[in-house]
């Protein structure tokens, strides 16, 4: 059984004049916010806002590095070359540190978005790349990664600190991998269903895939999304279950890989 | 008389598949380098060597922060309002400092770019929002600024550590304001008469404007170009003279203002 | 007293994933669009869905061409050379006719974007680039200038065809221009004020200042806004009250300057 | 025996500052040139001179679309789904016709750019829906297809005017597609090899292999480049080899494909 838990979102997706996400309503359900960093969405005036209202709400802070691909909001896969990925991922994180000073926080944890995030699932050259590139401009960062991905097993090969994350709202292959999100029932709508899956997942410490097998994982933090009025409830409401189970909700840790 | 100075030049202005610049030149004449942080010029890519480079040859690090315009080089003013400044050069020092820490160096100064320098020169309000963005980012970080304008107005109203830069190659009018780059004579190209010029303003410890009046001015650095190959010939010819002349090359200390 | 007018409105200023504006409700309302051309909004995706919708409705299509700055949406000054400006608006004006044609329409006008068209309603030397830009494109393009500016001053020295632009909810000062958006009163915010303001200018045939005083001028199309559900409810409302007062609604013709 | 051969180069891939490939020389070589749109290199600015140098030069022009990803020259591969791959290129060529038109020349023909027209090479939806975009914007554009790829299948399903090319430094595998550029001898760099390859291929009128095998194709085109002084020095050697075999260069004519 799991007793503690954070919960993270994506914040400070808004670009120029074009809002997006419910930051200030998910700020009051999250433990830790993944805060865009400019080249797939985010701007220096947004990460300005988005790093203030982290550090006042007192949720703890990441940097979600993605693709240079605004148009596409780094969710089209690009051919990235590993030094390519190094550097971006660096680029990136540091310019994520600066705005978190600038607000008096603090770049804690490191999450991968959109293409950049699957490709490094199934890449462990790629994922290896990406976090290098983090690490070495701040040995002490807590990876956050897929758990049961490539992306956990680069972040371990490499002796990081690392937080495991699962996906409250979607279904899980055999193979412990999501399924495609064009597959039907990929994605789960029901807020009841939601909240018993992931409360099933916390107390068997295991995924849970959609046939029912249990695969042993580790669990530190769950994913939740922001972008309709109805995921800001469902997030809402997993929080109300989660805390009634008498599960602990606090930020990861980030122990070392061992 | 000045005894001791320090050089510095633009680099890493390379973007994508297109060189500029003979880095690898000038870091045998320089003692700073200002690199690009991929708004007018530089990509994670180039930065990354341009960092590891600098770190090679010794010469001290510098963030060359710009205004978001790849096309025109950052070099047509914008209107940038003050917050907008603060947060543009924030963002661009700390993806910098990621990048000069990837290469295990330390970004110790910063210096405006192109269309942003010029403007901050003569508005002290602008001015003062860039250096309240860097400052905010790292209160220790050195203000390059060019002397005798609103940009060492504000960076000494902040208490700020400051480097003060003339110009090698380029004539002064009698307010102590360089010369329009487009005036007949506004720059000087003979190699003899910069050096000789320079000399002089060192010896003297004064700007040197066009009609030989003294205005008394704090030199810590000179400020040579790199992009054209008789560019790097004249800033070879400089570094022989003014070693010649006995004044010791080094890089400014960045005293803090008084 | 005028007897046929045009309504126009700004579209397809979406961006990648990010929506903005009511553009099929505005479609309802509106005889010309003036749609985005990527530069300060839109990309190729959205400008082929504007494209369509608006030829769907049957409404006139506009290029709306901008300043190479999409995070400040084309709002903030750039110094812009001449010959930018005419090599940026053919550009633009290039990609909607593409766009347009792919979708079976046909880009009969051209209207400046935002920092741009404010730029060129001080300065006849720019008004004059911007459209040089477009006739060398196509000689036969309308191109709608605000009434009474140098945008109208130089598209009549070009011998263009031409559509005469009245706000509907800004307030005029003494010299016909447009009283500074910050200034109290600058924007007119009651539907009846609005309506009654528009018809009595259609009736005059001129623009009437906050002070009262009439200013003969031509108006061949009225400015709508679309970015807030308000200003759809307005757009309605001006509609409404310009059919009820016996004026005609239709694009403009676009007569050649005389 | 092949009698007469158009050459092409791709031209204007400056961008902004940066300064790319030798296209003054060139065109005292080529017949037709491929002039970028912006998205991977190139500028409006670029594109008007580039433009009118062709047009002086009496080249045939053509529109040279590449991806959105300038940092990267759009050689790195993105995932494009086909309704974005038409977008890009109908809003490219636009473009192009626009700036050709500004300078009294006119876009008469289409080839594709790096990593997007090595996908289209192996993927015929891809190469469909790119060549989509372009007829719809101009029915009678001419599509320079690399002989015996997807590119061409997909053309010729369309009943698009054509010109078929080949390389003339790149060593053919034995399914006639391009040796993988890594490879050894994928890259000819001796001229005289490079002239008698492309004469043997013109006699032939066939595509020879590194093993000498004889694939009879259609050859209306051969692309040279000019990035080094080098391959400029390569270009003009080849002109006057074919001129010296009585070979006449003269652009292609597109004929639709039966």
């Amino acid at each position: 059984m799991i007793t503690r838990i954070d919960l993270n979102a994506d914040m400070g997706e808004s670009f120029g004049p074009w809002p997006m996400g419910a930051d200030s309503a998910l700020l009051q359900v999250i433990t830790s916010a993944n805060i865009a960093c400019g080249f797939h969405a985010g701007d220096p005036d947004v990460m300005a806002q988005a790093m203030a209202q982290a550090v006042e709400n007192g949720v703890g802070i990441g940097a979600h590095p993605g693709l240079p691909d605004l148009q596409g909001f780094g969710r089209r896969r690009m051919q990235i070359a590993p030094s390519e990925a190094r550097n971006m991922v660096a680029y990136q994180l540091g310019a994520a540190q600066a705005m978190a000073r600038k607000a008096d926080g603090h770049v804690r944890h490191l999450k991968l978005h959109g293409a950049l995030a699957n490709m490094a699932a199934e890449d462990a050259t790629l994922a290896q790349a990406c976090y290098e590139g983090a690490l070495a401009v701040d040995p002490d960062i807590i990876l956050m990664v897929i758990s049961g991905t490539q992306q956990a097993f680069a972040a371990r090969s490499l002796g990081a600190r690392m937080a495991h994350e699962i996906f409250a709202d979607r279904t899980y292959a055999e193979d412990g991998l999501l399924m495609d999100r064009r597959l039907n029932g990929a994605v789960i709508h029901d807020p009841d269903q939601v909240c018993a899956r992931v409360l099933a997942m916390l107390q068997a410490g295991a995924i849970i895939t959609a046939q029912g097998t249990h695969l042993p994982a580790q669990i530190d933090t769950i994913c939740l999304h922001g972008d309709t009025p109805q995921s800001v409830t469902l997030a809402k409401a997993l929080r109300r279950a989660i805390e009634g189970a008498g599960v602990m909700l606090r930020r990861f840790d980030g122990e070392y890989a061992s």
